[in-house]
């Protein structure tokens, strides 16, 4: 699907709301990819990020998975609005084992209020690429 | 709902995986309750934990009521078992702009190899308690 | 939690909008408890409804969750609006095999445009009440 | 994504399940397509199958949708196995007006105890095609 935004200057608006979110910034997170209706957010692993097992702690993956959906929403809202998060629901498919995670989410429909989007978070060892986590996510437009 | 615990020793078994977590400790969550079936984690609010409004990130709300349905999940388990969350669903019903954010998961059914949880959390400000998101989990039980 | 209907006509208003749902008579479902903020729904086994067992079919029993949750929504909505579900999330956590469905659905939280509802499915075989399934949904209020 | 089945008898097996379910027989589904690890179901409209507005329930939607996934999931069964649906959860994008229903059903991961799949609806007016419905689903292998 391609998506029309509805901001000449959309990407200037999205890196500056990601550069706001202390969180993103804490954890190391950092935008790799972004296209209207698309974002993808890479984080390396670090100790601090594990579950009990050295793995990439499963609310550190929902975290970015959400924050890569919400990002990709931002990208066709008008100037003036911001994005939050309804609701989001992700299975947590694989162990996220890798040295890097990525998250990339996509948005399947853009309305006036509500848009959906889905997510997926992938786990890179090497040149091994193992999808970890799939989303489904709403998300909802107000005034900034 | 009572529950009776499978594994005399739960509760230190517990502790024992939440301690082991470096997520948990590097963001500064701690089990404030447990109890067979029910768990609570608390979480003081830094600038590192927000989003752009200065609120708790919606990422870090989501990772803290996972853990809460985890824990809650873990109580009832046999020894020798682990948790792992097959999937969650989390409605963010207000910002969480408060002090102190307090996670709480609960069994509802606790199956053989499935356990179904419900979480929510919320933000104080003082006196003041808000209710800022709602979850509803499904988790595994795995030999450890 | 007790809430206060913005519509003193609200009970005949949620009649009325049950009473033109093909669907909910097609299959023999009925109101039997409505209050403000909460609703259940009836539902007498036939073999039309069943799947392969001669169980409830999943996904009849997904569809009276949902709409207990939409009519109790709907309860708390002002004049000239109607409800619409944006997304919900089911776990059916066991067989739903009596005679008798009982669906109920509950407000957790009542915004100007979304609402969150939980909601709950119990079979009823003689004196035995199975809880079958939980459910977490969103809704939206648009105008009629 | 392909998927090679673990029983050469898949088809003869999923199709008998579904021939098996006095709810789908009921309400007038059939399967349209069937692949391993992927099943569409279209469904005609009838006045008995819509909500207020005459156009199809979202519970009737729901329940076809997570029919399809569950079907897809089947299909990559060993012999002796059945499927059971952990939980869903849809989004309903659009209002199901047209004349047909389709809905598929998608296996994302196939595990040795639970799989994944997503699912989405469209309706049919003529030639024109509206996605309705978006939805991602946990399935259980059991013991037939």
């Amino acid at each position: 699907m391609t998506f029309k935004p509805a901001d000449d200057n959309w990407e200037q608006r999205v890196r500056a709301s990601f550069a706001r979110q202390g969180a993103m910034h804490y954890i190391g997170a950092t935008i790799q990819t972004l296209e209207p209706g698309r974002c993808a957010i890479a984080l390396p692993f670090r100790p601090e990020l594990a579950q009990q097992h050295g793995y990439f702690h499963a609310g550190i993956v929902s975290a970015i998975v959400d924050s890569a959906g919400g990002y990709a929403a931002l990208t066709l809202f008008p100037p003036g609005s911001e994005v939050l998060t309804v609701e989001f629901k992700i299975n947590l498919m694989a162990p996220a084992n890798g040295a890097l995670l990525i998250a990339e989410g996509r948005v399947i429909r853009s309305g006036r209020t509500l848009t959906v989007c889905t997510g997926e978070a992938h786990s890179m060892s090497g040149d091994a690429r193992t999808p970890c986590a799939l989303m489904q996510q709403t998300l909802m437009r107000v005034k900034a």
